[in-house]
């Protein structure tokens, strides 16, 4: 993939300084080569601007007169996924319904999709058009798979399931396991069936080995264009808003309802039954149970104010040992000065 | 799958209240219709029993005359277990030995068992009667597994391992990984060969995308009816006993022996060559090291009895700012109160 | 496999005690029969000494004299793990290129790899002499892999890697699924194709359905003769050093720095853009965020030296609610006395 400067910037419907320049590729400031456009967003790697051997670099404000040639962006990383989008190359490398993958007579395929070997497609699975199904993914009967779809290799989605548009499955992904439900009993955890689905809207993204749990009646639900990082844990009957950020190896219990636009940051373990407001924010490591109200940061294990979580374990908490020393001198002081006090008269 | 509320109880062994109705399916109180049943358990959700279409619901005590039919349990969730079972629809949509799955032919496939397209089964290995391999399964050389199990698509069982009966392998799940065993040389880490193996009690589930690690020597174990939850990881060597809940993302360090009916909730860690005693509850994201006597309730990392952390954790910490405050104020006030009395005399 | 005690200490070049004998294994000291050798490291299983049926212990120092033939070792580890490979049966039972495997036309594979059903080797892939591609097993286009790896069962190497010698990859692992990269827009999370790769130096080990996300651009990297545990998360473009152990369940976030030698212990976190030195040790469920010394032992979240966390974490924490009633009490203390200071003269 070639293309002048020019056309890029035309492209993207951005202004660029400098020459015209042939375009190859994109890389890293310390990586690009004089063919190549790089980018900067983060003030911390502004130094390499004056080393970068970049032909050109996206990026705003007061960095574009840094730099010899320069595209300048009102939103550097929307940008630079326009730019990349351009120079990727997708994975894959095939085309059609291998005869080495398993269809069923009764699933309907749509005939632009892509099949892989050793794909397993069940009776009364749909795949839409434009979907590619990787080696090794398992569709379950009567699972559903909408247009523009990448089902990666390995993934499973079991059976009844509905996945929207769009939507991306990474490696070995698994959405439709059963949830982790058991009554009690003298004899033992009795398994209840877990009869409901997992529904996943258009333009979602499940990380590698992430695992969303079927619900055990009705659905598991993953908003439009919300996006869950690797080793996700999702349980049965969790509803997850739309255009969330789930970050890597994060657990939510059954029957979580998260809003619109929640971050969770890595391995934060959400309980069953809790609730999380539109908008907030939780921090990593972070545990939560119950209500956190709309738009709140928060942090810890039970979940504060962020605020207050970053005085209390960062700062306070080193110092806890010292703070146990001084209540302690406190504490002999104030003996000390009662008795003094108490026998002051005869003292003197 | 259509049913008489009256054969329904009679089939549960319970009594119901209301006229006689044709039952077609089980669902949530909000989302079941006239012709299905719900059920109630948690007083949270009691409000919705004046609102619900369900045209009988499972439940108990004063429960029971909320409704117009209800079927009288005194184990809802067992009963609900029950009726679920009833209406499921198993996963899958084949039986028999697909022509597409590979079979050594040194291996035992019971005749009533169900291989999938792409499932590999080794040399030595047995499949017991009833038991389903779906798609991508692995199951390796001289592995036995039992009757009546489901090993669900793409899980892993390396070679040498035993599994019993009425067993559930979810999706990903991988049994018999090589445990994390390294000597230190001068020359880096050297790998100790892993060959033990796992055995697998009857009635044990594991969840999705979980890691069970073969035994350096011996075996790594988990006990009749134990349940682990999706994302678990087990080290090389652990002992599981009978009826645990491990719930989502726990990880068990080499060696280290869980007793029976302990429940370890979501995201703990327990170290390695811990003991934890029988009935132990550990709560959630906490860090276990050494020993946790029987029946004891614990949380926190490292661990302190559930309510000692409950108060450490939830109630002071995010007060420790104020804390700090208060000693500095108080350290501040005794020392001026110090210089009044020392030099009281003077000051009058 | 038989050997006379006298041929495996001199294959070993150990010094052994006692009378010769045929050796058939090598077992635990609780486990081992009378002509199987086991070992002795951790005082904690000296008292087993007295009790084993083992017909030599491999062990040091002490225990030496403690049994009727021991085979000294000056790093038992070590040669444990070099008896242990000399009875250890390797996983599998096939050779060759499968008929049932899919490699594409332009894939080179070495005559002396074996390839089992079910396996994907994409176009322009390489395949090493002597690896062992597992069923299942995907590696994707123009992904090369070394000599003497083996990629067990349904492990997922996307497109573009490279992979080193005598690298293994535990099943279900996935290595080069998309980095968690997302520009933020108006209409939602805009993803940035990560068209990086994933570079694995010799003698890596990585465990069961752990996750190594490709470069955003550039590399990720793992050094050589790291060892990742099952279920282990590295984000895009995150660099490993050489040695490093990263115990299960640790995630590491993207662009961040691992030195050489580091050890995370299991469930870590460690941040963006974070900086771990050389030989740092880091404590169990740790949270890790800008700078790490090198050779630093640190724990907690967030992290502070490991000796302090333990003072703060395990002795003050739990007497925390203790510690705010004696607070509480001071200050009433001091009130009182205060008053009683200032109204000396008038109580007498």
């Amino acid at each position: 993939m070639k293309i002048m400067l020019s056309a890029l910037a035309e492209k993207l419907g951005l202004e660029y300084t400098g020459s015209d320049l042939e375009i190859t590729g994109v890389n890293t400031l310390e990586k690009a080569r004089e063919d190549e456009v790089s980018f900067l967003v983060n003030p911390k790697y502004a130094p390499q601007l004056s080393e970068t051997r970049a032909g050109c670099v996206l990026t705003s404000g007061p960095y574009v007169e840094k730099v010899e040639r320069a595209l300048v962006s009102g939103n550097v990383y929307m940008d630079l996924a326009k730019v990349v989008e351009i120079f990727a190359e997708p994975q894959g490398c095939m085309s059609g319904v291998s005869e080495l993958a398993y269809v069923h007579p009764d699933a309907v395929v749509d005939e632009s999709a892509t099949i892989y070997p050793f794909a397993f497609i069940g009776a009364g699975a749909v795949i839409g058009a434009g979907t590619q199904v990787f080696a090794g993914a398992y569709v379950g009967e009567k699972t559903s798979v909408g247009t523009g779809c990448i089902l990666y290799p390995n993934c499973v989605l079991m059976g009844g399931l509905t996945v929207g548009n769009d939507v991306i499955i990474q490696p070995g992904a698994v959405l439709g396991g059963d949830g982790f439900g058991f009554a009690q009993t003298p004899m033992g955890h009795m398994k209840i069936p877990q009869i409901g689905n997992v529904t996943v809207e258009d333009r979602v993204e499940i990380g590698s080995n992430a695992a969303i749990d079927r619900a055990a009646l009705d659905s598991t639900r993953i908003g439009m264009g919300s996006k869950l990082d690797n080793l996700v844990q999702i349980g049965h009957n969790v509803e997850i808003g739309q255009h969330c950020l789930i970050i890597g190896q994060v657990g939510v219990g059954g029957s979580t309802k998260v809003g619109d636009g929640v971050v969770l940051a890595g391995q934060v373990g959400v309980a069953d039954n809790a609730e999380i407001g539109d908008g907030a924010m939780i921090g990593a490591q972070s545990g939560v149970a119950g209500k956190v109200a709309p738009g709140s940061k928060m942090a810890g294990s039970p979940v504060m104010p962020a605020g207050t979580f970053l005085k209390a374990s960062g700062v306070c908490m080193p110092k806890l040992p010292d703070l146990f020393k001084r209540v302690k001198k406190l504490e002999k002081e104030l003996e000390a000065l009662k008795r003094t006090v108490t026998n002051g008269d005869e003292d003197e």
